[in-house]
């Protein structure tokens, strides 16, 4: 550090699905001062836009507005409950929920803030859960097959249509007057520095994970073409094409954004990021073999590695798109706290609810305090997580749950460990597949909410038999975006080095109990059994009851494609 | 009838686990008249005998003198209630639990009646449920498999622990003393019918079903032999070898027993019978070709057949077993009401319970008018309905429950349905296991609780692909023996011709649905696969985890015999 008895600070901001928050920290140590959340006034937009017009089924769009809301008060309000002087705050960094993206003019106005556009639907930030792109989606995986693309391996085969150019594709077919329109198309991630900053750019990781950005160079004109004749230019009219290293600085804060955020002009702000990307350095990660799983209502696994390796199932590989020099390694459980949460609403009885509320805790904690008592294996059950399909190793969506060993002596507490489980024993099939295919994993780090649950946790380090670490900061995301506003603020040499001062971990707070692991390792063997017969095509049956209820069912269905979609905190 | 002018009565009486129920019905018609219940007074000794010694695990007994106290209390009530007078009733008959036992002396006097054995629990009635004769049962049914003995196929390969010669070689090998002192081994039906009578009879049926009595004779005296050299002349010695038909006359009215019921001396009593084979009349089935399903808590299956099959997986077949002249086979599912019940208790979440309340209607209720507004496949789940294990076609108690196609959106009122299909794939699997090896299947006949449920039966009609005809009678074993009672008494030629009379039967309530039918084709497809995968040895995952849980488990564990125990409507 420049003057080590001066204290400094960044402050990191994470995007997310519904609001935005900001976090002012200490760059000596990291300390997180103060916070605040700013909801964002449209929230999303998923019924009918501002100006009225109804939205189609599977949209999901927002109000770039309510971004720079979250800069006008957040960041201010933050900073003031931290009561830390803007003097000392030298560096803001962004993470963004991903892709989220939307069409701007040359000077990045948002088209959607044109006059002309204020009712066009397709002008406006298209969020990552819009799931109307599908049969674009559908388009760009056969086609990509067909042609033999060589990105097509880096992501399991297979690209969602929550990402770039499924959404840019739809812009294109459905709204051409808007595509033209479009002198850019851009992360809203993106677009928030260059209104921080006044200077485009585009950052590595979104790029890698969501715009199929792989070996130097996006996809081929002549893929794109092939898509549609028009679409073939798309990379190069409306995209930038030099992409900006994670923990590098876009630019400096201007004159409007220092207004808005009350931070001085010139500081440094950092490339953005993705929300659940940017909470790797925060938990001190950034070296091979060390796999961050960042565990919520879904899970996302975040794996360093020094090789490329083609890994079958796994969401993503990016080169630098977590840490510059290392692979960056993406896979996910498309259902995990969800699940929990379905089976208490859906299929816990009313005496358990009841006793949570004369102790005035959760009806998680009673399962949780029951459930515990038991020996592995003592319930007599085994699951499959598939509740909400399977993102990875299998990639399928239309995958579903499963619950065998249920006798008339089982009681809910029995379910909701053998629950647990099955996500355990999601986890460690995803640590296998990447060990299998060349990918060590030597460390297992958890983040997000779930690493509350003792027993949960207790249960994951013996069914994967590693150590866990538990990341302390409760905002993982947003710290991590201070990190990068540290390094982007020169404070630190790069990313390594600020994540270890900065970073928030507690190192191997779950020994794996060799007790349980013995049984754990007999019940495992049974989850592949399972998984491979119901996932790997020996007995079709869940897609048929899929089909069959989607045929039956007069109400419109889900999106099939949940559980290939890109892993996101929000 | 004799004379058509004067009203003639007869009654029967059904004795149960709890208590005994006594029905008087009006010969002309089969109309019931009235009925009245006796609890037992000793109930089911399962934890200590009267004179206070504690009982091990797995043991049932019962108290002969609460088998009197019905004859004393139920039969005069239910006499007084009815307003008919005594000496308009001809004739009575009984039904019971079966393989229910006791040992007695030469005159008939239950061992535990006598002062030096009051204390012994071996002199007691040994219940249907007592299960603690299981390594008896193993070694009859090891024995019989290594000497080819021919009787074995006949019960589908698998002697029940609760079954009659388990019961009785626990006796010698557990208590000589006792063994040496019993002139008889009895069936408490026919030891009831012995004290209305005074005279000993041992009826077609439990001999057959319960005691492997096949094509003239009970198993060799060499097989005795082989199980225990002191067992040898077990039939000899202290069984009754001649055998009584059902709807025979055992004999009349002891004087002593016209003293007790407040019926009249002399006249006819029938020869015993199983509570579940009695139905079969009442239900006015009496040829071959009719199946009737008693279903409750859980489902017994009678069929009648005019060809000998040796069926695997059934429960047993038996000549004259039901009726006289037919093949009376048996087959059943160890859960299906119980099962259904679990889920309401246990895995229904608080909203449903309080909107029966509301209502007041029962859970079920609740559930069955949501789940009855479903398309058959639209809940996107297959169940195994092997929840208590299962007794027919698997014969498997180590068997355990399943449930497939779970997501997020699956709700209480899917799996509720998803359930009661289960059950009636169930059904349908040992019907076409009967129809494959040569026993026809052409109706299928409703008895027991679970008629009530309309979405329930309409769903066993489109699964079985047979219209269903439902009993009407609640009683249906009482007014059994109340039609084998007026047999006995002459008033009727032959059984067949008293139940197309006196039995109660609404024909085909129930009608396939083609569009249902054409869907749960497809379904039951996916049950059998799944049921053959997990049922017949391809992945013995449900074996592996409960010997898992029993090991893991510090709680004694169930007996593992209850999905082979014999259907029983106790």
């Amino acid at each position: 550090m420049s003057d080590p008895l001066k204290e400094l600070y960044t402050i990191g901001v994470d995007y997310g699905t519904e609001s935005g928050r900001a976090v002012v920290v200490r760059v000596r140590d990291g300390q997180e001062m103060a916070s605040a959340v700013t909801p964002y006034p449209h929230g999303v937009i998923d019924h009918q836009l501002p100006t009225g017009e109804d939205l189609p089924a599977d949209w999901a769009l927002q109000h770039p507005d309510d971004y720079l809301e979250v800069l006008r008060k957040a960041v201010p309000e933050a900073l003031k409950l931290s009561g830390v002087n803007a003097e000392d705050v030298v560096g803001i960094g962004i993470d963004f929920t991903a892709c989220t993206m939307l069409p701007t003019t040359q000077e990045g106005t948002p088209l959607c803030f044109l006059p002309e556009l204020k009712s066009e639907k397709h002008a406006f930030v298209k969020l990552w859960k819009h799931h109307a792109a599908q049969p674009h989606a559908d388009r760009i995986n056969e086609t990509a097959a067909r042609m033999g693309e060589k990105w097509l391996p880096r992501y399991g085969f297979k690209i969602s249509s929550e990402w770039f150019f499924a959404k840019a594709l739809q812009i294109l077919e459905e709204a051409p007057e808007v595509y033209e329109a479009a002198d850019r198309l851009i992360e809203a991630a993106d677009w928030v520095v260059w209104q921080l900053t006044g200077v485009e750019t585009r950052n590595t990781c979104t790029a890698g994970y969501k715009a199929m950005y792989q070996d130097g160079h996006f996809p081929s004109r002549e893929y794109f073409a092939a898509l549609n004749p028009e679409f073939a230019d798309v990379v190069s009219e409306k995209m930038l094409t030099e992409l900006s290293p994670l923990g590098g600085k876009a630019g400096t804060l201007s004159a409007q954004a220092a207004q808005w955020t009350g931070l001085k002009e010139g500081i440094a702000v950092a490339v953005a990021n993705v929300d659940a990307h940017v909470a790797v350095p925060a938990a001190t990660v950034t070296e091979p073999g060390q796999m961050v799983a960042i565990m919520g209502t879904s899970t996302c696994h975040m794996l360093l590695g020094d090789k490329l390796k083609e890994v079958p199932g796994m969401c993503g590989v990016v080169d630098g798109g977590i840490i510059p020099g290392l692979y960056g390694y993406e896979a996910g459980q498309s259902g995990v706290g969800d699940i929990f949460g379905w089976f208490v609403k859906h299929a816990v009885p009313a005496s358990y609810h009841e006793q949570a509320q004369v102790e005035h805790v959760s009806v998680h904690q009673i399962l949780e305090r029951e459930a515990a008592q038991q020996k592995p294996g003592e319930h007599g059950l085994i699951a499959l997580d598939w509740l909400n399909g399977n993102r990875s190793n299998l990639v399928d969506a239309n995958l579903s749950g499963l619950i065998l060993g249920l006798t008339l002596h089982t009681r809910a507490p029995d379910i909701y460990r053998a629950l647990i489980e099955a996500t355990a024993y999601g986890t460690r099939a995803i640590i296998d597949n990447f060990r299998q295919h060349g990918v060590p994993v030597t460390e297992l780090i958890i983040a997000g909410g779930l690493k509350k649950n003792k027993m949960l946790m207790q249960i994951y380090a013996d069914v994967t038999e590693l150590p866990l670490s538990i990341v302390t900061s409760e905002q993982g995301p947003a710290l991590g975006s201070a990190i990068h506003a540290a390094v982007a603020a020169g404070l630190y040499e790069d990313i390594r080095a600020a994540a270890k001062v900065m970073g928030r971990l507690e190192k191997n707070v779950y020994i794996p109990n060799p007790e349980n692991v013995r049984v754990y390792r007999e019940l495992y063997k049974e989850y592949i059994t399972l998984h491979d017969h119901f996932g790997r095509g020996l007995n079709n049956v869940m897609k048929r009851l899929k089909k069959l209820s989607q045929t039956e069912d007069s109400e419109p269905t889900e999106p099939e494609e949940v559980a290939h979609a890109a892993p996101t905190l929000a």
